[in-house]
């Protein structure tokens, strides 16, 4: 087997599949054509292009209209060193490192409508929220202490480049959020099983909580909201899916907005 | 190890795994207290309850209870037995088998309102929709050849018990679509990326095609449908995912009908 990358570098590289080594770096991983096209596309800042065999048009005309800003170093991969790096195992052959920071809001920097997420755990669903925030202009998302993080390589792909669109928040704590809400006027929902039906104006600026499927938000952020909204049932069920709740949710609030 | 199945009995479950093995024994595997308890209120048949220790009182009562129409076996497995048949690494003590054929719809039997998906290959987008679908009311999923089996593992859990109240159809064709929908008087409405805003009332009877994220439906269902519906984009991003475009979509046409 042909290998490209030094112990060390597929060290570091391997290192950037755990947080720890992602937040001593200050980096993560993109991988595959789609989204590395899409971080070019964002002038969201590289480090450093991995590329196994030869780099395709596409790639390459985005690659030279962003490296004039920004030289980007594109280096020589394997397939199998890109498996070992990314644990998956058909890598499209392409691999990138982005800088962390641009995607995360410093500490006095908030922007709305924000959403804020409570202990959510399952990457696949992160992803997807992230993404679907995006598409609804939500332009911050908060996550509680406890939640998966979201340089997780799952959930960089389930994101599909929304990731470089909006900005995370990590470990922020209830009483951080309710503080927040309390001395900036900031408004304040929380979507729960048992509430109104969402279908209210909120004036902007706004942040919604959501909690677990199971649990819901801890009490202190139900009390503190203004609006506690649920998505009315037409048939059966117990809940909706996290994400699709979210997905749900959000259309409801921004198309009363339209009309 | 203990082993409480025999070797014959373990080839059986283990059979299940796959959709041709669940064709034959028309069965399938549902796993975990939550799925089985909930087959068990909905009276679903199930063949045969395997658990590992202890049956926990709240299964015992619905089980009581259910037994008086049905009888069902409830045998001893251990956990490796069941991590055997599942792949899961942490199985929660708990397997059932299903009988396959009450959640398919019989070939002339058809309910509306119902949703088709075109070559949906993630099981766990199908877990989701298959959840989302029932919660929204609707009565029949009909799936094209080429998608994933419904009754994957993945899909089952992920449809957290929906699977007991919506009926599904497999290999269901583009043509027999057209069919139905030129000969019952059927309604059709696609969801596509570039379409009429998803804000309009369907008069029932209809059905909601639904094609994958990238290449959408065959250009003859597009042809045929008398909507063609989006999801208006309010931020960043090239599509949803699909089981969020679903839930979406069916929130749009449901909350339609209350006004």
């Amino acid at each position: 087997m042909k290998r490209f990358l030094s112990r060390q570098a597929l060290a570091d590289l391997r290192a950037l599949q755990d947080k720890a080594g992602r937040n001593a770096q200050n980096a993560f991983l993109i991988e595959g054509f789609k989204l590395v096209q899409e971080a070019l596309q964002a002038q969201f800042p590289l480090q450093a292009i991995y590329f196994a065999g030869e780099l395709p048009e596409s790639i390459k005309v985005v690659l030279e209209q962003t490296s004039r800003v920004q030289p980007i170093p594109v280096l020589p991969i394997s397939l199998t060193e890109i498996s070992q790096i990314t644990k998956m195992p058909h890598p499209e052959g392409i691999l990138a490192v982005g800088t962390m920071s641009p995607c995360l809001a410093a500490q006095q920097e908030y922007a709305f409508p924000a959403i804020y997420l409570w202990e959510i755990n399952d990457p696949g669903n992160l992803g997807t929220i992230i993404r679907t925030a995006a598409w609804y202009g939500i332009r911050q998302i908060w996550l509680s202490p406890g939640s998966v993080d979201p340089f997780n390589l799952k959930v960089v792909r389930g994101a599909m480049g929304a990731l470089f669109q909006v900005k995370i928040r990590r470990e922020f704590s209830a009483a951080q959020l309710l503080d927040l809400v309390e001395h900036q006027h900031i408004r304040l929902g929380v979507a729960e099983k048992e509430g109104g039906v969402a279908d209210m104006e909120l004036p902007e600026p706004w942040v919604l909580a959501f909690g677990s499927e199971s649990h819901g938000v801890p009490a202190a952020i139900r009390e503190t909201a203004q609006w506690i909204m649920s998505i009315p049932r037409y048939g059966y069920g117990e809940s909706l899916n996290l994400g699709i709740a979210v997905g749900i949710i959000l259309d409801r609030m921004r198309r009363k907005r339209d009309r």
